[in-house]
This record gives C-alpha cells, sequence and structure tokens, in this order.
C-alpha cells in the first residue's frame, strides 16, 4: 500500500478515468469538502459496497495519484493529494467538489 | 446522428470517461484550441484509428454531450459544445485544453 506516484508521474487519463465512477468521485468530492484536509478512513464514506470492492477503488484512486492511503493496523486511512492536483491540474478538484450529487 | 442531449441532461460521469481516452482528449484539446469554434472534419484531427474505431470514439463524445455532430454527406463534421460544457462544467474545458500532449 506504500507505493505512491510521483506528484511529476500524475497523468490526466488516469485521473479521468478514475474519477469516471460515482463511487470513487463521491469518494473525492468528500476529500475536496472537508477542508481541513485530514485523513479519513476508508469505511467513512458510506460506500455500500463489500470489502473487495472498496478496497479496489481506493487502489485505483492511490494508483491514479488521487490519495496517499496508508495502513493503521485494523483499518485504512486516506488523504487527498490536494496540493499535487491543484498543480497538476487546475481547476479538477474544484469541479469534482462542487458536483451536485443524487 | 442527430440525437443531442439536452444541455442539462450532460453529466459529469460519462463526460469524464469519455475523456479518459487519450484520442478523445485529443480531439477535445484541439477544439478547445480552435477558438474559432468553427466546424471541423472528423477526419481533420490526425487519428491514426479504422473509420470505424474512429466513428466510434466520436459517437462516445456525442453521446457524452462534449460536440455536436453533423452528417454533410460525404463527410461528417463536430463541433465542441463550449458554451454548454463551460455552464455545466466550468474548468474543465481549459483543463483539457491545456494538458501537454505527448
Amino acid at each position: 500500500m506504500a507505493e505512491s506516484l510521483e506528484p511529476e508521474d500524475i497523468e490526466l487519463g488516469p485521473v479521468l478515468s478514475a474519477l469516471a465512477d460515482p463511487h470513487r468521485r463521491h469518494v473525492i468530492h468528500e476529500l475536496v469538502n472537508d477542508t481541513d484536509g485530514s485523513e479519513r478512513p476508508c469505511t467513512s464514506f458510506g460506500l455500500d459496497l463489500s470489502k473487495s470492492t472498496r478496497s479496489h477503488h481506493f487502489k485505483v484512486l492511490r494508483q491514479a495519484g488521487l490519495v496517499h492511503q496508508v495502513d493503521r493496523g485494523n483499518r485504512s486511512g486516506v488523504t487527498l493529494r490536494r496540493a499535487d492536483l491543484d498543480a497538476r491540474f487546475p481547476g479538477l478538484l474544484s469541479l469534482i467538489g462542487s458536483e451536485k450529487e443524487s
């Protein structure tokens, strides 16, 4: 789980692909609007999914460079890579954060 | 080919999914930077693809609401839905237009 892309290796294709999924976009929407930027447990986003499916979605987000994920033993926490993403793709996070979710 | 989404029916998920593909993103990148907004033949984007694959990509762009496409008899032309997209998703087109393509 430690692997993380370097900021300059974050690419728009995988980022958009990750965000095309509504569950993953929901996670990023929540993180964008958590303005304190604190770490969130992966279980805190109200995703009604099996553990393995939820893990898959967080892996996609992590591998695209959208989040950092850390293993806390009995749980896993994520933080948004806000500064990296704002530097690489200005406007992207506000676009996701302002989406009206249905 | 006439079907077009109403502006209010353009949704972020299909738009991001359409833009996750590098060929489709290349088309939108070119259209964003064609500031005169004129219609472009579908064959004018330098896509090294079969006709059927190219048609598929334009269909995805059209069905997501990114472009209008018109049949000119022996060819097909596309225009970017710039005003609709800027109104729905501020910042999206500049994000795509400013990507450095490899």
